[in-house]
């Protein structure tokens, strides 16, 4: 008997052509038809109705606003639900989150976020056992990783590369085990991995929708079933097209299971509809059992599907790298996305680590922290907003612009609370009630402040838990200033070198004076014309899809003017190439990497090119076409041009296909305005106005790191995790608080391990992640086991006991269990995790450890250090 | 206290851009996204969920297909929602019918069989107390008396003239006491008439939607009621606008109650989104109250409105005229759908005139007729399908050409299980077995029985109280034929004349020999011109609207070719004026009428001009502008070019803007063909393609008749109920029955009594409807009341005893009690009606009396007279 798996479910963005708001209360339905609310109100009362009914839902953003609008029966009834099964979580993040463009620590809190909320509300049965992927436009190894420390049992994907698609439905290879790290042992990062749909031959895949003709939401025009007498009645054609369906689908798969998405984009608005012809579907497909058929459909979940897969007790193939890039035809490879929108992409991270400094502040100063002196300070409003912004329409770049811009304002109102609540923790852990400025202008120069005032105090956080040297540029207004340290005392400095072509003003070798190597490196900006479509395919470059109208990038000036500056904190080379694209390169005394601050915008574009503007590094290095980027900043992966490791590529665009997602090693691509829209349902061009209508101008930092590959990642991790996380700076007016030194630890962590987590949780416990920095083998010192004792590691609070909780902090570890599956190489047993000795907490490579912690804080009089 | 009924309903049409069926179940959703099994699934729902909900519902067709496919569970839910009066129906036809085309005989019966269907599901509760045309394009007085004689207390009009109503709300007349008939006696065809939606400056009326910017369902784009925090809250501007629309309603308006439609097309099918934004809407606004506000809203129904009018007790203005011709704007005149889709049309009436026959051959020949010799039969499926082709959009010729061709197919499915049943009824009645032939392709001279047998006998069964002569054509195959009457004797003969143009064909003279008159008379074709826009406004003709872009029309021929035939029983002169377009003109001894059938097409349009034909009459009779048309057939109205009884017209259109429909009385457009859509919804050209792609060809039949005016009245009434039914014929081979003929009377009803309905209820019962003829004054003869006995009219059986009922035949006469007005001319109070004599049954002038009679059918040797 074939199993038909028809699993009811809507997929709901957090953003995309609307607002999070728009989407839930279904404002603005010209533009999209759209209403969350509605979705849950319908689906609830939907199951209520009928028992066997079963519905899957993803984001939790919708469901917590809608949760707070519900009398008590109503919640009452939705316990009930999913506690039977019929709702059932999947993913269960604050949003389903993007994996190109998402930094791990924002991706891995978004979904504790979520998790943490289904739990409180649900227990036990709220917490979801798949991942539910299913419209992200490429996968990382990194959130699979992630997803697989969680707890999660498996996850499904809908988007995978068409030609990695074709291959695998011809192998039955479209459910697999990904092995999500190369450091972590067996089974700890592996996770079931499916593709939710299979692909008929020459029709588009159909991602996460029901097959043809089965769609029955007030969005589609699919024919309901009509199985009345009279000229409409089809029911005998449509069950033969499902029947068709299923066993096209059952030669693509394994087992004698199929899981069927019945649902898409906001469908379920009106959830009768759905279950009413499904209802019928169900009872005429059974029918013909009577008759011989051998196909048996039936509500079901994917983990409901994924025990079924379990039960067949099949060997499955394994995947070690990632799925990157997607391409979903020839010519449209969804890389541009990588690079849409930089600046709110830049504002995403300043974001999340400003929420880790308010996170840390909170719990180092605890309670009181909330209150005042300042005001009520909360940093779950920025929490939610970092947790929005990972959305993939939303760090994407693949939004609407209101709805970009929304996101900004869900982030700006973010950082209000939580100045509030980081001025509290200042206060109360450094004795001043003065008034404290946190210069949000700083990125346009400007802060009241320090222009205008003789004297003021620069208090400046460091979130990571190491000691770091950090230059700090301040507006000022007088024409020369005494800076002096914590101490007093007067700050001292040494050091690479940096050679220029002194006609054309480019970057043209780099010596690392230390280790006595020098590389010729040259460097500038150029732009690709953005296709608008051409004889080969009608495809446009957009805010997905880079596409470029030619393999060859134009310059966007052969030379650059340039203006030296060499004081004894730095040296900056200002190269000037043109109205639009400038960039500083700069050199500090002790610093082991050259900075380049480059400046592009407003991309020009009254020629009427979209233009896609990139920084290129040219050197005459051997690499074979291979180079290596990051897994959601965090893994590092290697990657090789025209090529991918599972199957036989066949190149259709040879820039655009090369282009891999970056956050924290080797950007390449830096900005991007276009003209036209790609098709793929955003219908605007990404041409980001500004706030003068001309155009965005954006500013980012590359850092050139020259070493010896040994060494390398002992340089370029710290600096990766001083980028996500930088020192956060406030000024006071005079001089600032009493306490001029302040440690929320009592020593720091080893080199090679990073507090990933610092969060309150009520008043006597918070949650801690430790974080080992470094991959297996990656280096001789970094990538060594390391320990460290909790207990004695705060200033603040004495931990008085732990509980090692599964990554998404929700789960006692002890307690998770997750199914193992067979591949060629055997079939991992899971290490039994002894009791934690909250004195000697040892990580080991790429390790991340969740513990839940009670604590004791000191009383007012036993803080500092 | 403003009092704002809101008034929550869905306007369902039985068919337009899809067929009933595809918009029952919600099919063909591209084409126009409408699901009527959810709307009533959904409505049904949502007021179990909330006591204080209520809505309206109109159509029974929808209604009954729903009903057979509900369980026991929901029927209880939905008597109960009846009961309690949340649930209510209005109008409560099998659809809300048409009031141009309409001819007042099917347009009663439609109402009758949902009214009875509604009595039969829900009791006395189901009974709708208000009519509800809220979307057809202009108002009649008969259909208006109608209603009053069925017992409605109100009737709710949607669309007036621009002009009217404009005047009407200056003068807080939008609410008035229409009266619909100058024959019966106040307040018998008295109906208060309101329209629904008043008209703000510079603003299209809203018909029948809600005001701007509140509608919540999901086929609008309206921002829901957002009353929490965040961006997107509108709570307080949406409450300042309701009550903005409620202040300037109530400005033209004369109580202190004021209805809202809050609905339209289709609404409902997620009612949730209606409900839950409704609820809030009134939440908020009487929340108001508390600072002062004077607004209160309320979910209502119109009878519950039109109760709260009455209560204010105050005196209304008198209507005499009808709300004919209707026009939204100065360029657009919903006079085209007149006689838009002339041949479906046609159809109508003949499928009409049919369903009499069976109906009354049903009731003759007892129940016996439903079961055999020839097969079960059933006239309820032509009941049905004739019921459902009064519908606005069906007989109006203003749906899609698919959806024409469902109407002609679910008639011709009526059809077909009606001559089984009336082959059953001969059979019965006259004794035969053997095989009956109907001969359906008569009108295409197509008819194998007669074309090939030597010898058949003709049965032609006369639905008129009376006798009658009737010309028979029969397509023969033999060059001479022996014709006996039942008794086998031959037909005799005798006389109009009529002069041609010897040059050019056309007629020009007629005179009535007998009464010795005469008068010129010039006929030919012409045709319009269809507008495609012009300067004045881009209005085009189209299925609704009659915009011909010159005043003068084209002759199709300056001549037509002549052929003249003379039989003892027959002298016709053959017209053709063009390829496509042809007439003859014929007399018959005894006939007092000229005859003229005129076929018309296919039009050619391979010009590119759409193509509006009309037949028109010329003569020198000095009229001063006035003519007369009928009211649904029944009725006969003065009208005068240019000119408006109740206000000073703005004519802007001379051609368009003097057209009114005719159903029994003067035709004068014919047949249209046009290439523009007319931008009223229905999204397609009037170009209707015919079986052969070609264009359709359509034949009519136009009687002239010349006569004092004292005595015209007496020729064209009977000549009306003739076309309207007239004999239907039926061809046996050989001998035929051994009963040579039958009367289903004793004797034949005085000639001013019609026996307008005979139809079987039951096994022992019948339902009857007798109607006077004429207007009171109309007639020296025929305007006489008239008196009959029932108990013996009928030879097939005895009437043992009678109850009257009101027009609808589904409540008894006794128990109606309708809500009373005043006017300036005072309060009409109803006669208090004896209790009937079935003995002596007398009618007034206008009257219909409906009686349910108890019947005892004689034995099989009984039959015949």
């Amino acid at each position: 008997m074939l199993n038909v798996h028809l699993v009811p479910h809507s997929h709901d963005d957090v953003g995309w052509l609307k607002t999070v708001d728009q989407y839930y209360y279904g404002v603005r339905n010209w533009d999209q038809h759209a209403g969350v609310q509605y979705i849950l109100d319908s689906v609830v009362a939907q199951l209520a109705a009928d028992p066997s009914r079963r519905f899957v839902y993803a984001e939790v953003a919708f469901l917590a606003r809608w949760w707070r609008q519900q009398d008590r029966a109503t919640r009452s009834l939705l316990r009930e639900l999913v506690q039977e099964g019929r709702l059932e979580f999947v993913g269960g993040g604050w949003c389903m989150s993007d994996e190109a463009a998402a930094h791990y620590g924002p991706a891995l809190e978004q979904l504790a976020l979520g998790r943490r909320l289904l739990r409180r509300l649900f227990g036990a049965c709220g917490t979801p056992r798949v991942a539910w992927q299913i419209d992200p436009f490429g996968h990382a190894r990194h959130l699979a990783a992630t997803f697989a420390q969680m707890g999660y049992d498996g996850l499904f994907l809908g988007r995978v590369d068409h030609q990695d698609k074709w291959v695998r439905l011809q192998r039955r290879e479209l459910e697999l085990l990904w092995r999500g790290s190369s450091s972590l042992e067996p089974p700890q990062a592996d996770i079931f991995t499916g593709e939710v749909t299979a692909l008929s031959p020459g029709i588009l895949p159909n991602v996460y929708d029901p097959p043809a003709g089965l769609c029955w939401d007030q969005l589609c025009a699919d024919a309901p079933l009509v199985d009345g007498d009279g000229p409409e009645r089809n029911v005998d054609a449509v069950v033969d097209s499902f029947l068709g369906a299923a066993a096209t689908q059952a030669q693509q798969y394994r087992t004698n299971h199929i899981l069927m998405t019945m649902g898409s984009d906001f469908h379920y608005e009106n959830a009768h509809l759905w279950f009413k012809n499904l209802d019928k579907l169900i009872a005429h497909t059974n029918a013909r059992q009577a008759n011989g058929s051998r196909v048996h459909a039936l509500y079901s979940t994917p983990s409901c599907y994924l025990r079924e897969l379990h039960r067949a007790n099949l060997t499955w193939p394994l995947k070690t790298d990632d799925f990157f890039p997607y391409s979903d035809g020839p010519h449209q490879f969804w890389t541009g996305y990588f690079s849409s929108r930089p600046a709110l992409k830049g504002y995403e991270r300043l974001s999340s680590g400003f929420l880790q400094v308010c996170s840390q502040l909170e719990a180092l100063a605890g309670p009181a922290a909330r209150v005042g002196p300042y005001g009520p300070g909360d940093s779950s409003v920025l929490r939610e907003a970092v947790a929005v912004a990972q959305h993939h329409d939303a760090v994407a770049g693949t939004e609407r612009q209101h709805v970009a811009n929304d996101y900004a304002r869900q982030l700006a109102k973010g950082w209000d609370t939580c100045q509030v609540l980081v001025a509290n923790a200042l206060s109360l852990l450094g004795g001043t009630k003065d008034p404290l400025e946190f210069c949000n202008a700083l990125n346009v120069s400007v802060c009241p402040l320090s222009e205008a005032s003789p004297q003021f105090t620069v208090i400046l956080y460091n979130p990571l838990a190491r000691a770091l040297a950090w230059p700090v540029r301040l507006p000022v207004g007088g024409s020369s200033y005494a800076v002096s340290d914590p101490q007093g005392r007067p700050v001292a400095s040494q050091h690479l070198r940096v050679l220029f072509d002194p006609v054309t003003g480019h970057l043209s070798e780099i010596h690392n004076l230390a280790e006595g190597l020098s590389l010729p490196v040259f460097q500038s900006f150029y732009w690709y014309n953005a296709s608008t479509g051409d004889a080969l395919s009608p495809q446009a470059s957009g805010a997905y899809i880079f596409r470029p109208n030619a393999s060859d990038p134009i310059p966007v000036a052969k030379a650059a003017a340039t203006r030296l500056l060499k004081t004894p904190l730095v040296q900056e080379l200002q190269q000037n190439f043109s109205a639009w694209c400038s960039q500083v390169l700069r050199l500090r005394p002790g610093q082991p990497y050259l900075e380049l601050e480059w400046s592009v915008g407003p991309i020009p574009v009254s020629d009427g090119l979209g233009k896609e503007v990139i920084s290129r590094f040219r050197t005459p290095l051997a690499t074979a076409g291979r180079f290596h980027t990051d897994s959601n900043g965090r893994q590092v992966l290697e990657r090789r041009r025209d090529y991918r490791p599972t199957w036989n590529l066949s190149q259709s665009e040879p820039v655009a296909g090369n282009y891999y997602p970056v956050n924290t090693r080797i950007f390449i691509e830096v900005h991007r305005r276009l003209l036209r829209d790609d098709g793929r349902g955003l219908g605007e061009a990404l041409d980001e106005p500004g706030a003068d209508g001309r155009g965005l101008a954006v500013r980012g930092r590359h850092l050139v790191l020259l070493g010896a590959a040994a060494a390398a990642a002992e340089r370029h991790r710290p600096r990766a995790q001083e980028m996500a996380t930088p020192p956060h700076l406030v000024l006071a007016a005079g001089p600032g608080p009493h306490l001029r030194q302040f440690s929320g630890l009592r020593r720091p962590l080893p080199p090679n391990l990073h507090l990933l987590s610092l969060e309150a949780r009520g008043a006597v416990s918070v949650l801690l992640r430790l974080e080992h920095l470094y991959e297996r083998g990656e280096s001789r010192n970094g990538s060594r086991p390391a320990t460290v004792d909790l207990t004695t590691l705060f200033s603040a609070f004495t931990v008085t006991s732990v509980r090692e909780m599964a990554l998404g902090g929700d789960v006692p570890l002890e307690s998770v269990s997750r199914l193992l599956w067979n591949t060629d190489t055997g079939t991992p047993k899971p290490r039994r995790a002894p009791r934690p000795d909250p004195r000697r907490v040892r990580l080991e490579p790429m390790e991340i450890r969740t513990f839940l912690a009670s604590v004791r804080y000191r009383g007012p009089g036993e803080g500092g250090s």
